[in-house]
């Protein structure tokens, strides 16, 4: 029996979570969980798994949630509320990370060092932070296992070991503008931009997909998940989206992991790996109904967020932090229809042009970095 | 250092072999080596490594590498020359069985009784001893390790452990004539037979390829390999030949192998496994010039070879046996022009229907099965 910890309960991540857990209550026993507003959500599955210790956002929704509950769990708040969910529990346990956004990078921090394994589906941790992360991992001998699913795939090819390995092969759909050219892109509608070929998936994500933004993030979370150089992580446009990523060895061999898409299974597997359990319900990828898995080399000047996002990978330090954070007021913006599509590309870029790169920026300093780059964004429009 | 010792050295996957030991000198020592009559080809081989021990056909071929050498290892010859290279060196070298035809099997029983670990491409020692194998395998605790590329595709994806598989799944190009209705195989030539449209192969597997008995003939090895029921042994058209083999686990997800068409690669993990080491000048697989990969469900109708080795893998016992020895047979007689191409498939059903199977037969039995089924099928065409 293994026990786990929630945070994010209930994003889509979170809620899928919380199914895995359902499909199998002999494996796995849910300790503590957090959320922000949305008791709606949140309450069937709390009752479910009478969790110990809850955490919510403000005390608004503690006091709200405590009048609807049947049994009398902890129930804290706020920041401190996160920490004190990735402080719970015993060694061994697993955090599963779920939030959106910089507010998930303390508690993980706070996890490892209570000698939590990480299941991670939390980009700003290994984006804005991987350096603090890995070093973390190393200091008390814990895991990071990914929970998106090219990484996962990744995972699952290595069997959790980057020896030998010659790159790492990471797949994109193409996202929503796959089929035009760049000079094509200057009139898109935030419509066109979330209306994504494969996946139904949030705004940010989706215009993240559309720009490449999403996969230049990913180089960087396998840069550091893997401790691969940024050489040897290739990125190649597969529409079809049914290779979820790759691992070429030294000897010429590419193991991949296919599959429908189904977030049930990278986030099962970080909580059984390297053991698997079956998903009920889930549909079977035949290979013969797809009928044609196609590749295309990338084209990083098409996707100029990827290439954005390799060099702040590269650059290393605070980079990576100005990017992640540039990139999200910019599809913020976007999304409120107060810039142009390829704006988002333009801004990030100045973010990154303006910045004096921090080499090792301790966890205060990338938070103020982040709020910072997050308003002088704010201002490139006007 | 591993110690090495070869059966079959002048074949293609004999060959390959002592190229990939070529290739790595400080990882591994060829001890010993068997070849039939080619001395031309095994000679600046056996100069070059020195082996301490070599077995050849017959006294003839003996005595001509005798003169020919320009130190003096002990050679040997016939089966129990094959036998002493079996037997030779340590427990924990490997034995490399590349030797064609059921000449293969008793050494190989020999080198597991002397604790060697078998790197296997020799066929028939699974497809017709199956049961007998992996007794001793289980007996003596030494690896099967498989060298042809779907096997060891399967290999690779299982890292050595087939636990929480549901299904395996061999791919199969569909051979010369997977563009054929089988209504249109009736006059096939030869010439046409032989013409693969992947794979530079000998005669008698390029054949196997059309017929899909080859595939048959590894679902059979698969189903030894690797514990896996018949039932949960698919194999998909793939005409490109790219993806070697899948594993597809409980969890939906599945682990695909893929590569160039190049034997050195299956050869040397069997040699380096769980390691990898870089293969100098093999080509990597580009997937964007690839471009597609297609996949078309299999007709088991079309191809009734496969249908029937399923078949005579399900029957067990001494069945395999047959299918294996009436389709040499039969193969060797169409590739002589004395019977038609549909005809294989016809002679190996009528000697599965004509076999009393044997449950577990000895060795024994199955060497005598496989000489009375070849002159049973030799009679069929008068």
């Amino acid at each position: 029996m293994k026990s786990i910890h929630l945070l994010g309960a209930t994003g889509s991540i979170g809620e899928q979570t919380l199914d895995v857990l359902a499909n199998h209550p002999e494996e796995f026993k849910l300790v503590s969980l957090a959320y922000g507003r949305n008791t709606a959500t949140a309450l069937p599955y709390i009752e479910k798994f009478q969790p110990e210790l809850i955490s919510v956002q403000g005390t608004e929704t503690a006091h709200e949630l405590r009048g609807l509950l049947t049994y009398h769990p902890e129930i804290v708040t706020g920041k401190e509320g996160l920490i004190a969910v990735a402080e719970a529990g015993s060694p061994g346990d697993i955090l599963v990370n779920a939030v959106m956004g910089s507010v998930g990078l303390p508690p993980t921090l706070k996890a490892m060092e209570s000698g939590k394994d990480i299941a991670i589906a939390n980009k700003e941790t290994l984006v804005t932070a991987g350096h603090i992360v890995t070093e973390l991992q190393r200091k008390y001998g814990v895991k990071l296992i990914p929970v998106d699913s090219e990484h996962s795939a990744i995972y699952q090819c290595l069997h959790g070991d980057a020896k030998e390995v010659e790159k790492l092969i990471l797949t994109a759909s193409g996202g929503s503008f796959r089929d035009k050219a760049r000079k094509d892109l200057q009139g898109v509608t935030v419509k066109e931009a979330l209306n994504h070929p494969n996946w139904s998936m949030g705004a940010k994500i989706t215009v993240d997909s559309a720009t490449m933004m999403n996969k230049g993030l990913e180089v960087i979370e396998a840069h550091w998940l893997f401790g691969v150089d940024y050489d040897d992580i290739d990125v190649v446009l597969h529409k079809e989206s049914i290779v979820h990523s790759m691992v070429e060895y030294v000897d010429g061999s590419i193991l991949a992991h296919l599959g429908t898409p189904d977030m049930r299974v990278p986030i099962q597997y970080a909580l059984t790996q390297p053991s698997r359990l079956a998903i009920p319900g889930s549909r079977r990828l035949k290979l013969w109904e797809a009928g044609a898995l196609h590749f295309e080399k990338m084209d990083y000047e098409r996707f100029r967020a990827l290439k954005l996002a390799i060099q702040a990978g590269r650059e290393g330090g605070s980079a990576p932090a100005v990017l992640n954070a540039a990139n999200e007021q910019a599809v913020a913006m976007f999304l409120e229809d107060r810039i142009r599509f390829l704006e988002i590309d333009e801004f990030v870029e100045r973010a990154l042009e303006e910045h004096e790169t921090l080499t090792a920026p301790s966890l205060e300093e990338i938070l103020e970095i982040d709020q910072k780059t997050r308003s002088s964004v704010a201002d490139y429009s006007r």
